[in-house]
């Protein structure tokens, strides 16, 4: 049975996932972290649900395995496709980040107009704009996929980097003239790009981070069910991926901020396998 | 035992070897093709090679049960990765698209200076370098990955879009600065986005297209085989494909210039176990 020592873990579709990680990793230092990457699947935003829920239940059995006390989807596309089915399945919390998104953009838009970006499979699930009008349904909504976002990422470029401005101010047109002021970023490569995306939308547009909203969110459910980690142990984080562990480590890194070690390579076919 | 009536095999990641299925169906008109798409786990081209080897021998596998007398690899990330590895385990004529590439590289060249463009799994296995090395030593190379080019016109974004001339401006520079009159397109998606690199590189640059010389090469193979199918008769195309049917025959209208029909959604569970 899962106690407050057990570990957190998380999957993702690929690397993405590590900036929740990350603000996991800052809300709740005491936690150890597992986290699983398939990166030999990756993307999961251009593929169809069924898929995206086969996908995300073979993870989860790979985590469970590892005896978690929770688990995060760290993954929009997943969380957006998937997480119902992943609830009735497992015997186990599991969080996604699509609620903790919808939430904060709801408590934070003054004039109830709301953005929200997401890879195309996000967007076509219309998973935050369900569940944002589930928990309020005057909230006037646009929504647009933004395909590039994630490999103008991987490429490693950063905010000032003129193809990502380019994309930034076409992607978000609409929005602003939609008149927005809350954007929810909806998938979790997006934080990364948080500078070019408020140099286009200005500063009286807020930006949701769903990494940061999970983060938290994680640490109201652990405290709900008795299971956070107290005391000074040093955390441990553990990463394992289906392919190139040396592009994840050092892709990651970037992420991160700092180095990722301990970076494991998983068969993909065990996990297709359910072995 | 197959024979001049049976069709021709064609393997991709994804949607883009359509452009090698399209200069195969202009080229070689008589002929029934069938084409597998891993649009389940496409893209290979950020992925490891032993990844690679391991869902193109899936693929072929899965092409053999359909008894084809020749299989085309086409996609240039496989074939640089996988080609030896396919040769060597199946009994069949088996073509990938960088030799042919390479080839007509070599006979284009007249200053011997050459550029190769690609994902970065083709760039970094150095099989286009590795092949025109091997036919003309004295070529000077270059060669550069472009990671943005596929997700681009995977979008739908064409040869006027800014994003793609800003792109294209980018990754080309270092090709200009070093003055190849001859530039590779080392990648399937890549012909769909020639006028916007012609436009870069100027008229001086002849492109070489992969998926026109591996359509001359497959109609080489098969008359020397005797294989190729002569008369009139009408032929038949039929895409398989482990994701998303959909999306992939309407990208795939896009890039066949008509109407995909016939596609069929495999499960890719059953892909990887090999049924």
């Amino acid at each position: 049975m899962p106690d407050s020592a057990s570990p957190i873990g998380i999957f993702d579709s690929g690397i993405g996932g590590l900036t929740v990680l990350r603000e996991i990793a800052r809300a709740l230092p005491a936690e150890d972290l597992l986290y699983f990457g398939d990166t030999a699947r990756v993307p999961y935003g251009i593929k169809s649900p069924p898929t995206i829920i086969a996908f995300s239940e073979q993870n989860c059995r790979f985590l469970l395995r590892r005896a978690p006390k929770l688990l995060v989807v760290a993954c929009n596309t997943a969380s957006a496709a998937a997480l119902p089915h992943l609830r009735e399945t497992f015997d186990v919390p599991i969080l996604g980040v699509v609620e903790p998104g919808a939430r904060a953009a709801v408590a934070a838009t003054r004039n109830r107009r709301v953005g929200i970006i997401g890879t195309e499979a996000t967007i076509r699930s219309r998973a935050y704009l369900d569940c944002i009008r589930a928990l309020d349904p005057g909230i006037a909504l646009i929504d647009r996929a933004c395909p590039l976002f994630v490999p103008l990422v991987e490429e490693g470029r950063d905010c000032d980097d003129p193809i990502v401005r380019l994309a930034a101010k076409e992607y978000l047109r609409p929005l602003i003239e939609f008149g927005v002021d809350t954007v929810v970023l909806g998938c979790t490569h997006y934080p990364l790009l948080k500078d070019a995306l408020r140099g286009v939308l200005g500063r009286a547009v807020g930006i949701v981070d769903s990494a940061e909203e999970t983060a938290r969110a994680t640490g109201e459910t652990l405290d709900r069910l008795g299971l956070r980690r107290t005391g000074a142990a040093s955390a441990v984080y553990r990463y394992y991926v289906t392919d190139n562990p040396l592009r994840f480590a050092s892709v990651g890194s970037r992420i991160m901020g700092n180095i990722v070690e301990h970076v494991e390579r998983v068969d993909p076919a065990a996990v297709a396998r359910d072995e």
